[in-house]
């Protein structure tokens, strides 16, 4: 930077923009981005980018090419169109000016998790409302008001008379929640830049470290018979309870593991075990043939994902040789979802980080120490600093009950966000005054 | 029985009808009589019946009706129209000729329980084949080969050139693998008689006994949190697990109080809980909010049905209160199908035990003593023998696989069945010879 920081003009401009981000952010809200249905809210997003003069890269991804690719999840589709419609949308700003600054690659996830039960929301999912401050909905916190914090901070940076002095892609993604296809796929479409920021909710903290996830399913296969010699039958069901208390035998020898781990060693129970959807036979009279199990695990960064797994089965297979049934119906273990290695923030992130904490003060003044943590969960970031030498942290507002009912962000931490963004945006990237 | 019983020319008559018959069943066979879906079966049997010559009855089940009736189970219906369509269809024969003796139900059920996954069966369901003399396909045994012979060995009689010289009701019902609300119908519409034998797969045995059967649904429900923090969260499908565990130690309690029942007591293990179906959750990566576990257990005969519910109750309240998610998330118990007591044959059913003892030397020769079992299993013969006074037995074919895949059925298993059944009727009813 050689010109001074408009600093207070682009903390107005953004304050300015507030209504309207609000505004913008239930109308983003309310579109119902479950899975394999993001694509209304997609065209929202590219919609909206192509009227801020963006250029917009807007395309189908397709399996063949993302395979290959590190960090690869597979996709468990119920019908062959589900992932047929599923799209990335990246808007470029190139300057207009001379590039004086570093490039920065803003990303956001616009895919939700299921809402469950509506009758345990207060109000109803995809209905917007603000109570004392609090945006609730789905999607509200994990992740739209980031992504908007990070569309209006530039749109600041242009009410405020200038432009990115650098390449900026505003980068709106799918499956995030599922696999990372989404960011994996603008990584091989080929966009890259200096530093990507994922304003996931951290309420305006920066994730040093993140753990790893595997998905899989636990399939459950056997000959029944009648309940009347239901001691005879093998009952899927139970069966899949066995090999779920192996399972929680194993996260309690992981956990254990991890409190040795240099980095993790001080977080109480960071690897989690999750049985997050089961499903299994058929009527209260028949002894189940069936059963299916999505659990969710985590594991450390530096841990081998591939060694990981191979234990997953193990234990599987050491659970069913002591069961009568499974020891002739051998389960399946079918990976399906995320196959991601932990992720800690390197010396690469220095500048980064450095940057963001400028920007924090910029904003809240003080001289504390930035703000950082170490996640029990994991964020797309891995995708650019595991394998393309893009570090990458995230850093966004405040929210609460993501993944459950009443999720809900807290609007005045959204604002805050949208400040320090377009302070980190204008010292990243430097700033061109534009021309009247 | 005046006359000398024609029992040869009812046998061959039965025979000549062999072929006849297993073609009329593989049709019965292959419609798909799943629960709430029973029109086109029942449409099957009114129309043979109708073809026959018998005073077809064919209406439509009230739940209103039925609801204050003793035995009662409650309907579960995921849509409104489900059971709408519910009907049941009885044939009358009212003799021409004199009346010389007691009047006869002959009940069948034509719901079939669910198929499972196809893939497990070894040719498809609902395309009936016969291997080795044994017909396979879901309700084959269970229990359309049944009902078809006692048809068949009405048939048989008139082909003979006889009727029975006692009004026969030939009863076709649903809804006996889950409340019993089919049969009960018959009787809420009025339709008695001196003996109601059911055909149900019993290889060529009497049931002196079976057990009352309860269904219910637990139903679990609380906040989940996000993934990354599921120690705090409340998983519901775990919390489930636990209630099941609870289900299992009553299971062994009652069965060590049924080892000294005066009637089951050389029974081995003949109570038994069922976690039949299973569903919960919606997502691996989130914390499940709700799961759902349909369960079926035995009681014995003489048992309070409201005792042993109380007693389910006590224990799931039990388990839940030393647990941190239950304890302030009670499960609901819900009763959802089977309220069913436990029945023991009396002495007012030894007239009809004797004369099926005498239509099977008949058939067989010999003067072994009549076959006779306990089921761990109920029937539908619990309604007449209950709360109607009369008495009510089953005795039918060889099945195997029942509730299973490839469920089959002996056709030699059947013919005889239907021989007995026809000397059955003849002894019972008595006969009069038609004029040409």
């Amino acid at each position: 930077m050689t010109d001074p920081l408009p600093a207070e003009s682009l903390i107005a401009a953004v304050d300015a923009g507030h209504s309207a981000q609000t505004r913008f952010l239930a109308e983003f809200v309310a579109i119902p981005s479950r899975r394999f249905a993001e694509g209304p809210a997609q065209d929202f997003i590219a919609d909206a980018l192509r009227a801020r003069g963006y250029d917009v890269d807007d395309w189908r991804l397709d399996l063949a090419d993302l395979e290959p690719l590190p960090g690869f999840g597979p996709i468990e589709v119920k019908g062959a169109g589900d992932f047929s419609g599923a799209r990335s949308v990246v808007g470029t700003h190139r300057p207009r000016g001379p590039v004086k600054g570093r490039s920065l690659i803003l990303q956001g996830h616009l895919d939700v998790v299921p809402e469950g039960p509506v009758e345990m929301w207060s109000t109803p999912p995809y209905t917007p409302e603000i109570r004392d401050g609090w945006m609730h909905g789905r999607g509200a916190g994990d992740m739209k008001a980031g992504t908007v914090a990070a569309l209006f901070a530039l749109d600041a940076i242009h009410a405020a008379g200038y432009e990115p002095a650098a390449r900026v892609h505003f980068q709106s993604v799918i499956e995030e929640e599922a696999t990372g296809l989404g960011a994996l796929s603008t990584l091989q479409r080929g966009y890259r830049a200096d530093l990507c920021v994922i304003p996931e909710p951290s309420n305006l903290s920066v994730n040093r470290a993140q753990i790893g996830v595997v998905w899989f399913k636990l399939r459950v296969r056997g000959r029944p018979t009648h309940v009347a010699t239901a001691g005879e039958g093998s009952n899927a069901i139970t069966a899949a309870f066995h090999l779920v208390e192996a399972l929680q035998e194993l996260e309690a020898d992981w956990n254990a593991r991890a409190a040795q781990d240099p980095v993790y060693g001080d977080v109480p129970h960071p690897l989690n075990l999750n049985v997050g959807k089961i499903a299994g036979g058929d009527w209260a009279s028949s002894v189940p043939a069936w059963c299916d199990i999505d659990c969710r695990m985590g594991l450390l960064p530096g841990w081998s994902l591939e060694a990981c797994k191979a234990e997953i089965v193990a234990r599987i297979d050491a659970a069913s040789r002591d069961h009568a049934f499974l020891s002739n119906n051998p389960p399946d273990v079918i990976w399906n979802g995320f196959q991601a290695e932990g992720y800690v923030l390197g010396a690469d992130a220095q500048p980064g980080l450095d940057t963001l904490h400028a920007a924090l003060r910029d904003v809240q003044g003080g001289d504390a120490p930035l703000p950082e943590h170490k996640m029990t969960a994991l964020t797309d970031t891995r995708f650019y600093g595991l394998y393309y030498g893009i570090p990458a942290f995230c850093f966004g507002p405040h929210a609460q009950n993501i993944h459950g009912f009443d999720e809900r962000v807290d609007l005045d931490s959204v604002a805050r966000v949208t400040r320090v963004l377009a302070l980190l945006i204008a010292r990243w990237c430097g700033l061109n005054r534009l021309e009247g």
